[in-house]
């Protein structure tokens, strides 16, 4: 049986996890591939920490590039992260003509296009199923299971730690900051967690959905991000009496053709099959004009379930260079670099959750409608309950569908006038 | 750009399906694919009914062997259904060296092991994943995705028909034969429903999971099969009233290395991810060591999202053939033509709702308490409510975790008891 050497870039948590399961599961992964994978060389700046898996001394090394040149290797894991390194490596490891697997959304969120077009030119594959959704193979369900489908939209719950956190909020009535704690403690959550529950993580994965689902260059900053940070519990309260859940979602719609990608909290239906998942799952509901709407759910991180789609890239791959077949991979995401259009703020439109803080004196409600009104927002209902502690009340008002600048531009005055207390919170609702 | 000439034989609802997603999507698939797909034959008895395509009457035949050995036809893909002269005309297209795509589980469930095995030697690849599923990419998740995982369980909901019936029962508290004819009325159900409703169907799909996550023959005739026929709509209602949604469902299992395959109607927590699976659509949720939970969700039947599959299978193939790599696609599902051995019946352990009939009278509950002791089936719960319009009354039990033996014995002898009347109604619990 042919052996395939892998060089692994980055022997952290996920690396570590990789190792596991290549040795766990050596055997059995043999007698389905036809084709045996070798472990042959891993490369990190640390030699010395245990990770708790056995890697002979021998193959480590502190140089990268060792382990991309060296003859032994015939597929290459970046699982370094970061943009700056992991983007000069991956770019000499194809230009030296051998495939490469990474788990690196934001590193293809930002130099995607540019490294897509390499690995064509070069005609060498560049996996990344562990880039989105961890353990859930999606990209292969995107790419090659919905290829004969026009996709007409992808709502994902794409980072565990702010699902993680939001769970928390609503199961134990704890506030965000309290829950972030707990979502540390737990190793959910980095000490830093801006790039989570800032929604960075999620746009970036969101940008590498949407490129394979429209094909074209997708650059981040056109990307709406707003992430889950300062969430109030009162919020996620009142939604729930009014029958939704917030999740922090990913949205990608394909407006006749203009593509409107968006992260932000979302008001969802109970009864939508998004508002079910919960903790650090992860789920990708998709609608395409074939298929109609598939879903797809499982663990969007952690080490082994990442490694299990690290290492199908690498199964894949090792049977193309065994049995011949490089150039018939699914192809890469990109058939276009020319960015889709986008569409413009004024045209995308949805229903919203508005909560304001009003003094309770007459007439002023009727103010507030009369200002949402001349900005074509009509009220499809309002929440106001008897509330004596201090000299504003919360009033919650769903609007039908409206476009988002007219709310904006409602809310901006109607947070000038004088018995408006705290700043209008504004959060979509997704049907 | 290069051409792959597609023959289709069967030119039913699939069929005309498969013709319309190629057209509609056509100049987006050579995009994606690189290669451009052409329907080149089409066989069918009925050259004349209006399937609400256009196809070039040059291009349709009666006889399928001549679209099989037509020169430009490079890819066969077989819709006929039966097990008879499929089976016989994708022989017939292996030996001749040419790919087929079928989405016939009747036919691979009883032959796979034939099929696949010839497949292997010709080095022909032979694509499935309509046969499972419907539009759900769910056998490219299973063999490719989770190529490097030991799946230790699999659950599915895989016959939308029944499904549909099960939901409309519930929802509009229907009789399981108003259901069923309300199923017919809507082209979701069969004139003859018995493939469907006695589990048959399930169970071929069971057969084609099976044999891709252990890699081994799995006879049909050693999966246990009940359907839903006559399913009384008092147990879904007591079971809803416990907290339990009924669903037929295909359970794998792999028991320290014996199968566990059985097909039947189950209960399942109201907060199981699959007891909100409704109507047609079907949901496959897979235990593994590595990834752990995943779920797969979507329509599991009709042209469109079958046609879906069919074509991504005709994707891969095409890219292979256009740009090398035939030996290459995913390895088959048989690692080994050597069934895996079966856990036998006394092994199989669950927990259990049971409705017995019985006469209200002092004593009676202690008898049956007694004689399920003795056989080791001890009690959870019993509900037993007051009911007066006959002689027997319904009492249900849920049971703690016993061996289906054990429980089927205690059964046997508590039916023949003077004070019950019709025999107990028994299912399994699947937490």
């Amino acid at each position: 049986m042919k052996e395939i050497g892998i060089g692994l870039l980055g022997f952290g948590t996920v690396g570590a996890g990789v190792v596991e399961g290549l040795q766990k599961n050596s055997p059995l992964l043999a007698r389905r591939l036809g084709v045996r994978l070798a472990l042959r060389r891993v490369a990190d700046l640390d030699l010395e920490s245990d990770r708790g898996v056995k890697v002979d001394r021998a193959i480590m090394t502190r140089d990268a590039r060792e382990a991309i040149h060296d003859p032994a290797v015939d597929v290459v894991v970046e699982l370094i992260g970061g943009t700056d390194v992991a983007r000069e490596l991956i770019r000499e490891t194809i230009e030296a003509g051998k495939p490469v697997v990474t788990a690196n959304k934001a590193l293809l969120a930002k130099h995607g296009a540019e490294l897509f077009d390499l690995a064509f030119r070069k005609s060498v594959p560049l996996g990344f199923e562990a880039s989105v959704g961890g353990g859930i193979p999606i990209i292969r369900a995107l790419r090659e299971g919905l290829v004969a489908d026009r996709i007409s939209a992808i709502f994902g719950i794409l980072n565990g730690t702010c699902n993680y956190i939001l769970t928390r909020m609503e199961n134990e009535n704890l506030a965000f900051d309290d829950a972030l704690k707990a979502a540390q403690k737990e190793g959910y959550a980095e000490a830093n967690p801006a790039l989570d529950i800032d929604g960075h993580d999620t746009a970036h994965k969101a940008v590498v959905l949407a490129t394979l689902a429209f094909g074209g260059a997708v650059p981040l900053d056109r990307v709406h991000v707003q992430g889950i940070r300062g969430m109030a519990k009162a919020d996620m309260d009142y939604a729930l009496g009014l029958g939704y859940r917030v999740k922090l979602l990913a949205v990608i719609r394909n407006r006749g053709g203009s593509l409107d990608i968006r992260v932000h909290p979302a008001l969802l239906p109970l009864d939508h099959v998004l508002s079910s998942v919960s903790g650090v799952y992860n789920a990708i509901l998709i609608e395409s004009d074939l298929a109609g709407k598939t879903l797809y759910y499982g663990r969007g991180a952690g080490r082994l379930p990442t490694a299990s789609a690290v290492i199908s890239d690498i199964s894949t791959i090792a049977r193309a260079i065994a049995f011949g077949g490089m150039r018939s991979l699914p192809s890469l995401p990109m058939t276009s670099r020319k960015s889709a259009p986008f569409v413009n703020a004024e045209e995308s439109e949805s229903r919203f959750y508005l909560r304001m803080s009003l003094q309770d004196r007459p007439g002023v409600l009727g103010k507030l409608a009369t200002i949402l009104g001349r900005h074509n927002v009509s009220i499809a209902s309002v929440l106001q309950q008897e509330e004596r502690r201090g000299r504003h009340v919360p009033v919650v008002i769903l609007t039908h569908r409206a476009a988002e600048t007219d709310v904006r531009r409602a809310v901006a005055l109607i947070d000038r006038l004088r018995f408006v207390g705290n700043r209008t919170v504004s959060l979509r609702i997704e049907d």
